[in-house]
């Protein structure tokens, strides 16, 4: 270890140490000859100071520090002369004087000023995505997100779920949007799917017998990017089985409890309210109602929205067409539902919506083949689409699947929320642009013409 | 919840308790007029006794249950008949008298026998995996793998390390393989590849300030799979700045330690021994040596393979190339080391063995733009082809790159040594064949015309 200590610790107790720190040149401040440079690393900031007549060498070479340079300093903790203590940050009674100096690696002046109170241009911030997460508030983005995850999975670890990983290269899963295709090179002509989300195979770990599942998984939606969507995202996919929706209104409710509790420390009250998806729209006009207004702009405001319907008409195609995917189960799960005139079942689902964002969406599912197969004929899928594309769940569905369901949470858009951020792109390291590209390392490139030949494909 | 108590938890202290259970039908046993059912669930095996004079209908609907029916059954707990006591099993002593029987779902008989008793050939195993998971062998090392990753996950969020996601959708990085490639919409006739590692974006969060990164990372090669390997693959990705390779030797015993505690409850001797590349050769003609024989076959044999080459010539392009990848340092991490024979250098590098496998592989990396350059124009790659495929990086490293190393686990590997398979497919939910394929889902599989229009290419 470079350092015996990081520029967010010292304090008054730490004086008269002889101490090593790292990091980067903050700023530099000439203040007659003495320099004072306060040096950053991921903790904090730590007063550096250079007194000519100690080390006249020494103070030469501090003079020649710019902001970003990474150095590493030794010397010792003093006292700040009174009246330059500074209060607003947790090392600001100290100072380090310093005693040896090595610049670890010089740095050009950056293209922007690393603070949160100049806005750049986005695209130039990607470009120097390195330089832009420098940023206080990203750096502590990223330290919430973290929160999160590890709240998370706490919490769902203490309640016997099993993390397992699903696969990337996959098959298509029907969520409504454009697949990301990837060609196989042993199995010429033929691609691979990234997976929209895990569906299909959280509700064959059911089958089986995982019976309590969750995965931060990523996910792969290949749409336009209209809105603050990005290429892949993140999502807490849980399912369980032998458990009806109650059970997951009562695991998610506390989930979110202990979460926001743990990140943002604040209580939050539970149950949570519910409101059909016919009283949404009567009373807000919207399937994800933001009802803060009615509590006096409480900060976070979950609700359920239920009862959605199973069904809905696509004017285009003049069919009928599923309202969530069509492995959601009717209310009640029976068979007999489906007699109704499609447009007057309800679904088994829930969507959890938060300040008036959709943050999870869930549902009990299907878990027979009788039942699916009538779901996919309503919904226009003859016999032999519906083998070639989910003949392997309708097998599964013949040899003993639980009755099972489950949720999924988008958790970048979860965390920027809590953030107070619009945009899902301050809780992704390296997102992409509105064009799905990124310009720091300039992906997508080319690929060259032994790559294309060797995967079976040509460019058109 | 449908149920009051899983299978496994029933006790002698439970008599009397009218109970509701969820599961299987493991077996089915005519004794006389009674009928045994083993209910199985995730937690265990339960006794059912069906008593034809306390209830003829259910008695009846009881005779029809098949292996892997999936049932509720409500009834009341009681002590087995003295002699009848199975101490092989938790709940051993207890059986329920059934009161209440529920078909939830009937199955078709399985295409061969879910116990870890009987060779299945793997392409069915493959084909029915919802079957084969439901092994007890599987089920645990699923169990097992879910330890593993809450054991590092826990132990590195106490040591102050911030998990973060780095990008699927990315650019080609050289770890020597080929890369998956996914064809991009907006982009027409340009390619993300999917990541070997995520070796230049955790460089690069070492730069952004991150410090101490860790992420459990799916990664992708497109490989001919004839050994032991998978497409994906799931890898443990650690990065600190500020630290020298001691820093990652005790970081990863002190790690290695708590995982095998935790899991296996094995006390680990640390530090671990080292060996240099030279000797490992020389004395065992490996550079991932099993020394168990020296020590009397003790269960886990972790050692450290250092010094390693810092170059290789390749006899068949006639051109030296790296040994790890080119983000390696020298060893001292000098400019002025460059200036030795390339065969001479030794890397500022190390592998981790256990038991003759390669576990962890990682380096000091390099942390200036002038190093960095010198070492792409060693191995024969010219200033054009550098900017092209590494400019951001190597920008990177001109705004106040710190001195920064880490290392990569194949978690699949380490979890396959402790529960002690040959295959990482048994420690993977849904694996491919050696073909890159996967019998269950079919995939890859064929794209439409029109998506291959949309993504701008066609089969050759």
């Amino acid at each position: 270890m470079l350092r015996t200590h990081t520029c967010g610790e010292l304090k008054d107790a730490d004086v008269g140490k002889k101490v090593s720190l790292c990091g980067w040149v903050h700023s530099r401040r000439d203040h007659g000859k003495l320099i004072f440079i306060d040096l950053r690393d991921r903790d904090g900031l730590t007063q550096i100071v250079f007194i000519p007549k100690v080390n006249a060498e020494l103070h030469k070479v501090a003079s020649e520090l710019r902001a970003e340079y990474v150095i590493l300093v030794k010397g010792t903790v003093g006292n700040r002369p009174q009246g330059t203590v500074n209060n607003k940050i947790p090392t600001g009674a100290v100072e380090v004087a310093a005693e040896e100096l090595t610049i670890l690696n010089p740095a050009n002046t950056p293209p922007f000023e690393i603070t949160d109170e100049i806005k750049t241009q986005e695209e130039l911030r990607l470009k120097y995505r390195y330089l832009d997460l420098r940023r206080p508030s990203l750096q502590k983005n990223f330290k919430i997100k973290h929160k999160v995850y590890t709240a998370i999975r706490n919490h769902l670890n203490a309640q016997n779920f099993i993390e397992c990983e699903t696969p990337i290269l996959t098959k298509s899963t029907p969520e409504g949007a454009r697949d990301y295709l990837v060609p196989s090179r042993l199995s010429p002509g033929k691609f691979f799917a990234l997976p929209q989300s895990p569906q299909l195979f959280k509700q064959l770990l059911m089958v089986a017998g995982f019976e309590r599942y969750y995965q931060i998984a990523r996910c792969f939606r290949d749409e336009d990017l209209r809105a603050d969507r990005q290429p892949e995202f993140t999502q807490l996919d849980i399912e369980m089985s032998f458990i009806d929706a109650e059970d997951i209104f009562s695991l998610i409710e506390n989930l979110m409890k202990v979460v926001v509790k743990d990140v943002l420390n604040i209580d939050l009250e539970i149950p949570f309210k519910r409101i059909s998806h016919d009283e949404a729209i009567k009373k807000y006009g919207s399937d994800k109602p933001d009802t803060r207004q009615d509590k006096d702009k409480e900060l976070l405001n979950f609700l359920w929205v239920i009862d959605f319907p199973l069904f809905k008409y696509d004017e285009e195609e003049k069919r009928w067409d599923m309202e969530h995917h069509p492995f959601t189960s009717p209310k009640p799960n029976d068979i007999k539902e489906l007699d109704k005139s499609l447009g007057d079942i309800k679904a088994n689902s829930y969507d959890l919506v938060l300040n008036g964002s959709e943050i999870a969406s869930g549902s009990i599912r299907i878990h027979t083949k009788e039942m699916q197969e009538k779901i996919f004929k309503a919904i226009g899928m003859d016999k032999a689409e519906t083998k070639k594309r989910f003949g392997f769940l309708l097998d599964a569905f013949d040899y003993g699947a639980p009755p099972h369901g489950g949720i999924a949470f988008g958790l970048d858009r979860l965390t920027a929320i809590f953030i107070k951020s619009e945009t899902i792109r301050d809780v992704i390291a390296f997102p992409k642009t509105q064009k799905a590209s990124c310009p720091m390392t300039d992906a997508p490139s080319n690929a060259t013409e032994k790559q294309l030949k060797e995967l079976h494909i040509k460019i058109r």
